[in-house]
């Protein structure tokens, strides 16, 4: 099967941020002593970082602590790929009403109700990448340094 | 929402076989020197182990040399976790006409023909998982040590 013509870097970009303001879930990748990790999660997207939130002794919790990630939005045939570094780290018991209620309103999840300990990570974009078919690989590149691109 | 009630572990293993068998695409996540790493792959399922092929030098051909990865089939809220160790190594060039042809027959992507030195990987799963929500979550073990539990 043929794919459709690439998208420009343009609609690439506005491709992405609505992603980022509509979608719920996302695979986050991660790296620890256990290796290579990766679970989904659901985000919410402030207008420059992705709030994520885990069990604070999970192997998620526990590897982006290291401040390193990489998080898939979409599906394989329409990725948005992001390489983060994490900003800041809240324990559920100590995060602002603003950003707690945010978070839950946006994915439905409100981790402060949990019995099991907690934890909220900013990640904030370094590289973003989009593509869909082969035929997208060039012209990827959408966010280099935390800067757009385009 | 109300998620649908969880499903039994055997018509996890039964929905899980079928996702091998039948599905094209999955997320690769791996780790090395750069930090963590993901990337969407097609994959083929032989019965016991699962074929990749992506270039040699590229950072997922580079952290799977290392030997370990983790591997997500389906989406975000119907999820096939697998650990896998990479057991084989074989260069596009080198790849047997009978792999790299089914290979083919299944994925659609043939990495003999390109021009970029390909490789395939064999991965062996070690633990498989498979969840819907979270009222999945208990339960979601289905192969421990590369042995099916149920």
């Amino acid at each position: 099967m043929t794919p459709p013509p690439a998208r420009t870097r343009e609609q690439r970009r506005t491709d992405t941020l609505a992603r980022l303001e509509n979608d719920v879930d996302a695979w986050l990748a991660t790296a620890g002593e256990g290796g290579p990790y990766l679970v989904p999660l659901s985000f919410r997207w402030d207008g420059t970082t992705l709030v994520v939130a885990t069990p604070a002794a999970s192997p998620t919790g526990r590897n982006l602590r290291a401040g390193r990630v990489r998080v898939g939005l979409g599906h394989t045939r329409d990725v948005v790929m992001i390489d983060g570094v994490v900003e800041v780290v809240i324990a559920a018991a100590d995060v602002p009403a603003i950003l707690g209620d945010a978070f839950a309103a946006a994915t439905g999840f409100d981790p402060r109700t949990l019995s099991t300990p907690h934890a909220y990570f900013r990640i904030r974009p370094q590289r973003i990448q989009a593509w869909r078919e082969s035929n997208e690989l060039a012209g990827r590149d959408l966010m280099r340094d935390g800067s757009w691109l385009v």
